[in-house]
């Protein structure tokens, strides 16, 4: 994996079969290492940033502190939502082992982030997924109004709203982020990049199934609006400011408003890449372009 | 009405002849009870459920205390606001009357609310909603300042902008709310729905009467925008991540960037149901495909 | 300038050989009027007033001591990012007549600013933008993981997500702001007005110049995403809503999704004003509907 | 009243036949006076002066939110509080009453207090003492959790221990205050002054009535301590440091540890003046001197 | 001890076989019922009793959160405090035994103090020692600097100044507490009850053992000052306000400034029972005043 | 100066010829080097390390941080003191070489002091000093309304209720410092130590000079109460608990509830070395129970 290798020397590949205990530790050894760095060349930061990262000795040490002071408020406190979030991400491992996978999406697609850090401190998606997984997790333990709670909280603070009971994969890339909303019975395969402003919604005021289903690799470009029950097949690309109302097959892209396929309905073209990882927006213009005109 | 009677078995219709306040003693008598039921099955939400909801003798005062806190910044202290809040909601009837509506169109629109008690805490439109009113007040009350510095807050804190101008009927369901954008001149009538990321804007930099008018019973998908002192007629549907820059008339859908009624322009399809309230914003895919390709 | 002399009467014309500080000076000195009528007409507003505007002694100070209460969290203290915003207002002439030039430009485009103080409290995109300025310094001194800090702070507190390396022209409206994203190599020349829920983002994961480049006195509607290395010719027109995946020759209009031109790709129609300066949106309607249909 | 004359030409007597709201209104004015006049000449406290005086409309506003914000803690909000204060003194017209006495007690008494808005604002014994009024209020009505809870608070913030039953007269000045306990079944008479570190103690075990009795007019001198259920007779003078464990006659000194009458036992010095008033702690020095030595 | 069944009918006896993990249990149990009693008598507490004890699962969780939140400030964040406790709390039963012995005996000398709860909550002296023995347990872990900045903390937030290097047993009363200050090699023994302004101080510039030990079952009363390195014998008395420089001898009452002991040098009255248990500050009254007059 | 040699190799002597400038630059690398082992040593503390010392370039900087943050309300925010402070510190040297002399008093006289560091941070009598230097600046300036409400401040945080026009010499020592009370004309010269629950108090209710003035190089033992203006003469020792209504002569000791002098009126035992920094309380003990018995 080049990326990976410009970035930095040994890194362990992420597929290997090493175990996810190993990836998570040699993570948070990166994290510690740049955040040391900063502290070092940065004294105005350096308060931050051993409050947020150094004086903790694990990763979910230091993600509980920073979600537990970023979502409290004067009636949820931060004590409190740190114990959670620290029981939470302690007691089980896939959380973990998720906000590695994580971390090392954004390092990888996002030429943006220039540090596992950077991504744990700053993403304010990173930071809400992290936090939606865990209202995911009180949801599935049927402590609902807390996990209604904290969904509140995560909406309010940084502007994304996901369902606590949607189902969520790892490797998931929010980027930028704000304006994010997925609903109840939304799931998100791995390996997906989401941009900001893009809604999984429902229609209809009954309950029940009524929300997208994204396979693994997907991406989705900014503003896309995806309605209702329906299937957006791994490796399909959706093009900003779609709205999809039906099925798109795997491997197509699917754009406009409503969106069709580019290449069209019968034949459309198939992409060669995962575009949730080469994050390529635009390649489809000339396409689109030659579709549309 | 169905979900009604499906939600809760004793419920007085909420257009019946019983009056305002013993419709207002109803839903807080029913908030009291799911946040007593909330905080016997989860005790580290109980704290704040006595503060917000279970310690407070009204609606009006557990609404002023929630929104007082959620709002407050280190300029604008929580006391200040409470006080705000609390003058408001009791000394005009209408304001809570109209929070009643809201709270009931959240229940019986959007299947994820689950209770009433979520609403009130949880709901960003919601909230953004009840403040917004209270900053109407004031604008009316010729104390703009005040209002512009409330507006600002709920802007900042819910990332939902509503002009104090704007008038705004009952039974609104500002629906995840996040990004939603409403005009000084804008109008929005009884029973609305309106998804997140929908802008009610203006056009030009010369003041007047600049905004979109929205009928009674309408639905607003997500990310549209609506611009210019238009009208859209009681019973529309605008499709998600519509442009309209027309007038729409009553009980008919328009979508599409820019958009076009579903149906054409001569004879567009009429609607049977109430949009706002049916909240259906994908029945007329099959209409519109067609119409397109 | 006759809206300038609408609003007030012996306003020195921004552009004239008065020198910066002296614009600086009258800006000031009308807030500071307009912050002291607003305090005496409305005591419950008078603290806030006083403390953010009328104990100030200068622009960069008020400016300074909101950023700081605003941006401020439990882990970056308001006292640290008031001494950097201080230092970074009192050493950069530059920084100061650019805010000055921005609250001109609310307070002339936008017919819903009521004064420069309304601005300069109130406005969530002039704050995000002054901030972004000082980030965007930090930056500039290779303090970046600072400068990535506040960025971070700044899409949190007003969901608007500016990279810090973003360079940014003067006398930019961004109107109600919520949802603008604006990537690392974006460039806004000056006299730009943009809506909310604008993106000018970037495509795939390398690196290197991939954003848009934006001219002078440009205008982008609401919800518009612009994506790539592309170019927005001075004096054009994106319209709400648009995807714009190509090169936007000067003075013309961009409209639907993906944006074609008004009149035409080869003989589009010319705007004859500003329109980042006139912020008409929609005159083009009845063009556009006829191109369309 | 040569004094009250001294400070403003135009009070009402303290004693004269004015009602207690005429008496409050002219306090009241004064106050809100004060601190106009100081918000001018100091603009870096006006916000200050703005937020806890001059944005009120009425004294118990003022100080409900003084005490509100003085005495709150993350979980213990400031609304809570400041609601719990307004009604007290909005519904007790003897609390604003109480009050109004001690603001004049320490204004005529203290020749460092420069101002009743001064008093109110700055003296912890004045806010710990109406917080403790409000304490014992609650105390009363059987809602002893609640006292209790005020009274730790107290204690915490202003380093004033008095406990909710104790009952307190009208006019009391707390001088310094720092450091002041005061027992359960304690009685203190009206125009008392008490100075920092002063005891009212009681000892043993078991309970019932075991603290001291302070007549009316009486002064306590620095850190003196008296304990157990005692009488200080009326207009009684107890020198700084002493430690009384038997009865005072009124009109009498005791000084020392442990405490004699100055004059002897048998037949003690008769003092002329009110010491609670006239706050004289060391005239008796010759005599005592002469006495001991 | 009849006291003891006066307020509950089956304690088990403190000095029993029981171990001491069913004593905690036993008085946690009674910690969480009285709490529950007074919540659902008083709605407004509720909130803060669910907070600070009945959403916590052991005395340690509920200890840790509430001196967390107790002792924080804006650079020292409630997260950090809260972790720091619950490991102490967790790691070492020493520090949980001992604050269950001091709760014992809180409820048993105080009759002020109505319940186990109401001490956990509200006695400043329980929790600033229960602070100061984590503060020492850091001491003898070499964690000296956090040690400094916990013991400073607790004197800001409590006016309770101990040094983390002083040894204090189990059994501890510190009543009303402001104003105590213990220094670095002082030593007080079980079963101690000390009132406030208490100081066990030094003397001198040079380091070394140099402060009071104090042995077990001793009263100390108010304001008494005792200074060196000297001993006061087990189940000895020192009285309010005494000021003492040598050692006194075991079941011995020393009073006066200077302290002398009563009954004579040669041969002091013997005290029959625990005055550090019966709280009798008083009974030698008749005697000193006959030795002294 | 063996003591200062023995804490540190290389001190240049505080009182050589070397500038104040270059004394304070002295002690700052100390506090930096300091802070910067503890921060190594202990990362729970290095964020609080950095936030206090590590990040500021100066002392001044360093301490006008940490009183803001110690001392705001939520009515007197962080940054309008942090800006207070630091225009006095920066603007008169005067205040900064008083700040040093004051911690090189407290790191000479207290052995408890370990470090500069650990008096800059954690030694309340210290900052309650350098907070009142402000406060007695703004008094001279007429800014009297300010002055007192920052003495409200400090005597609210530290219990420590210093008079803002009460004059202070350098290298002042407060020790432990809870409840030193020091009233409005009172004058205390250089290197004077001043243990807790010293008061420094005056009489009656006449304005005008009416407390003590304390020479150079006193010492004040533990609850001591010096009455009136009376004069304690240089070098002179007050014990503890003493009660001083007489002037003392220099270089004499007063002990006593009243206070008399060692050795007699008449020729009192003179003392050889300076009490106020050899911190001797207790050596004339045998002398006193000579005296006395």
């Amino acid at each position: 994996m080049p990326t990976g290798e410009r970035l930095h020397a040994s890194t362990p590949a992420a597929n290997s079969s090493t175990t996810g205990y190993e990836d998570e530790a040699w993570v948070w050894a990166q994290i510690k290492a740049e955040a040391r760095r900063d502290a070092e060349s940065e004294p105005a930061l350096a308060s931050y940033l051993y409050s947020t990262i150094l004086s903790h000795s694990s990763l979910e040490r230091s993600l509980s502190f920073h979600l537990g002071n970023k979502l409290c408020s004067s009636t949820l406190l931060s004590t409190l939502l740190y114990d959670l979030f620290l029981n939470a991400f302690t007691s089980d491992p896939s959380l973990r082992s998720a906000a590695v996978a994580d971390l090392r999406a954004a390092r990888e697609r996002d030429p943006a982030c220039v540090s596992y850090a950077h991504c744990l401190l700053n993403y304010k998606g990173f930071l809400a997924c992290q936090a939606h997984r865990v209202a995911h997790l009180l949801w599935q333990q049927s402590r609902r109004p807390l996990a209604l709670a904290l969904h509140s909280r995560i909406a309010d603070v940084f502007a994304v709203d996901i369902h606590p009971a949607a189902r969520i994969g790892k490797g998931i890339l929010f980027d930028h982020a704000t304006g994010v909303v997925v609903g109840e019975t939304a799931v998100i395969g791995n390996n997906v990049s989401i941009l900001h402003h893009v809604t999984l919604g429902g229609t209809g005021k009954v309950g029940g199934d009524r929300h997208p289903k994204i396979g693994d690799g997907v991406l989705i470009g900014a503003g896309a609006t995806i309605l209702g029950n329906i299937k957006i097949g791994e490796g399909a690309k959706i093009g900003a400011g779609s709205v999809v109302l039906i099925d798109v097959p795997p491997r197509t892209t699917a754009v406009g408003n409503p969106a069709r396929l580019v290449g069209g309905k019968e034949k459309p073209s198939k992409l060669e890449d995962v575009p949730g990882e080469s994050m390529d927006h635009t390649s489809f213009i000339s396409e689109w372009s030659d579709y549309i005109i």
